[in-house]
């Protein structure tokens, strides 16, 4: 069956500022240093898979300029430019039936621009056995073995050891004690929001749980390539509910599998993720940039040309920018967009 | 009887780095944010009571120009450049020595350059009522009513409510539950370092208690103003102990005397300081420069223009300057000289 990929690129990134801004946000950014941004990382790593002529981005219009200067390889034509932000569900809504247009049916690769991934060949591997049990109906979401009790995860339920394993539970973000008892239990995976569906298996699961949504899209579908796409879909975009494809597909249908998956992932979600990524020293810091620590244990510091000097701190997170610098707790960064929010009356230039 | 002064201003202010350099340590720095530097305030508190010509300071040859160019009012002949430092009892010494040769014998004012004070009249009151005391031969040190548990000063203990009253102990920097039992009981001061003597006492109390520092510096004062002066100084002041004159004289004579003060006073000894002399937000933060917080408190925050950021954090000092930024928590603010010692082998253009 035909491969086609939808990568969803429009997120802002917040959590990762100040050195991600609204202008640039961090899948535009080469946060582990080699140069290569994260939206590049994940094109490259579908490649051996995926034709550049049929791998989509769905993104909003600020970010198209990046996108033709990071990605020349990918047709200007595949560039969904969502009107505003509506999570992944009217997203891939939309994308699904634009696909079933082009292709008829074929197998779609659902991936955000922004994670990362160590082991290519690994990723390559869990894609190609998700793509076979998704020609057999099922949804397939890739899971991860969970490598720590994270909070800022969703976890999968799967009844049975078996690859793919059906998925019976989902739940979201889990308080530290009870992600420690699911990743003890070892009858659990992160859900990584990678998946794997053929079009028809994943328009019908559409239409049965979201079927206003459904509705409202298909019009826009059958418009693609019209030049009353556009204006249809700015109609009709903002009064579609924000919602997300695990909320409103995954947790209600009957057909989901999983492909545990042994690979090291990130979704990049916040500052933290540093400290997974990056090395860090025997004090557990991660530190970038000309940064001396004394006194300091696992601190993580994101710095330029300026020395930074951290003194008897634990788990503080420090990233300096040219014009704004971020001192937050850890256990702050998910609460980054609490700060931005504040900062906006009078700060906007830095957001 | 006539007044002269010495001003101890050699410090190199180490504990307030980043601000503070070594090239230009805080008592050339206006910390107060009113244009007028720590070593001016202290030079012009007491010109109500001593001219500036009998006003002598004592510093090392690195400071000479930022002196003559905050202190044009003082003769430059008034200006002690110490070989090295030695801590505060071999520069009185020296400098008892030179003002007996010039006065005969006067009352003596010791007074470190960078400390602050606010009521300024206060001040000079007990300043009159100490130099009266100290007519009588006593070594009078000014002492302040504690404000607080601070464990970094020294406190003295006093046997009456007199004023002068005896001083029958001191102890140096006491733990915390220590401290709280000293300022709970009444009975003890902050020891000020801002002392009062006659030359005639003061000698006799040197000559006594520290005989060998006093013999080695006497041909020195004899030669004050001839062209041995200096090349006998750089021989003999390398090989002095380093010694204060809290150690070395005051907590072994007998005839020691405070005088209690009532005004508001700071050693503005680290960055804690701020938060005693700033004026904190109801959160506790003291903040200067263009600085954002979120649930934050009790943060000092010393910024320029660039924004900074905080989010989540309790008790951090965060200093930002052009080549240099400091976070460290508010306990270990002490510890400065460390995180010092740390960045001289890679990073002393910063010091």
């Amino acid at each position: 069956m035909k491969l086609t990929a939808l990568i969803m690129a429009g997120g802002r990134g917040e959590r990762f500022w100040p050195v991600s801004r609204e202008r640039c946000p961090k899948q535009f950014l080469s946060l582990t240093g080699d140069g290569e941004t994260l939206i590049q990382k994940t094109v490259r790593r579908l490649l051996p898979l995926v034709s550049p002529e049929d791998i989509y981005l769905a993104t909003n219009a600020a970010y198209l300029d990046l996108i033709a200067a990071q990605l020349p390889e990918l047709p200007p034509e595949n560039i969904l430019t969502e009107p505003c932000a509506r999570n992944t569900a009217p997203c891939i809504c939309l994308a699904a039936g634009i696909f079933r247009r082009k292709y008829g049916d074929a197998a779609m690769l659902v991936l955000p621009a922004d994670h990362l991934i160590r082991e290519e060949a690994l990723f390559l591997e869990s894609l190609r056995c998700a793509v076979k049990a998704a020609e057999t109906g099922r949804l397939v979401t890739l899971g991860i073995h969970p490598a720590c009790p994270e909070t800022g995860y969703g976890y999968l339920h799967c009844a049975s050891e078996e690859s793919p394993c059906n998925v019976t539970q989902f739940l979201e973000k889990p308080p530290f004690e009870t992600a420690q008892a699911l990743v003890e239990s070892g009858e659990w995976l992160w859900n990584s929001g990678i998946f794997v569906w053929t079009l028809s298996a994943v328009t019908e699961a559409l239409r049965l749980h979201l079927p206003a949504l459904y509705d409202a899209l298909s019009p826009a579908a059958d418009a693609w390539e019209t030049p009353d796409f556009a204006p249809y879909l700015a109609k009709i975009y903002p009064s579609l509910p924000s919602v997300s494809i695990d909320c409103g597909v995954m947790e209600k249908a009957e057909n989901i599998c999983a492909v545990p998956c042994r690979f090291r992932w990130d979704d990049v979600g916040s500052w933290r993720a540093i400290e997974r990524i990056g090395d860090a020293d025997t004090q557990g810091n991660c530190l970038q940039g000309d940064v001396v620590t004394v006194d300091s244990t696992g601190c993580t510091v994101s710095g330029q040309e300026k020395l930074i000097a951290v003194l008897g701190l634990q788990e503080v997170v420090i990233v300096d920018t040219p014009d704004a610098l971020l001192v937050c707790s850890k256990q702050s960064t998910q609460d980054i967009r609490k700060l931005l929010a504040a900062l906006r009356p009078h700060h906007c230039s830095v957001l």
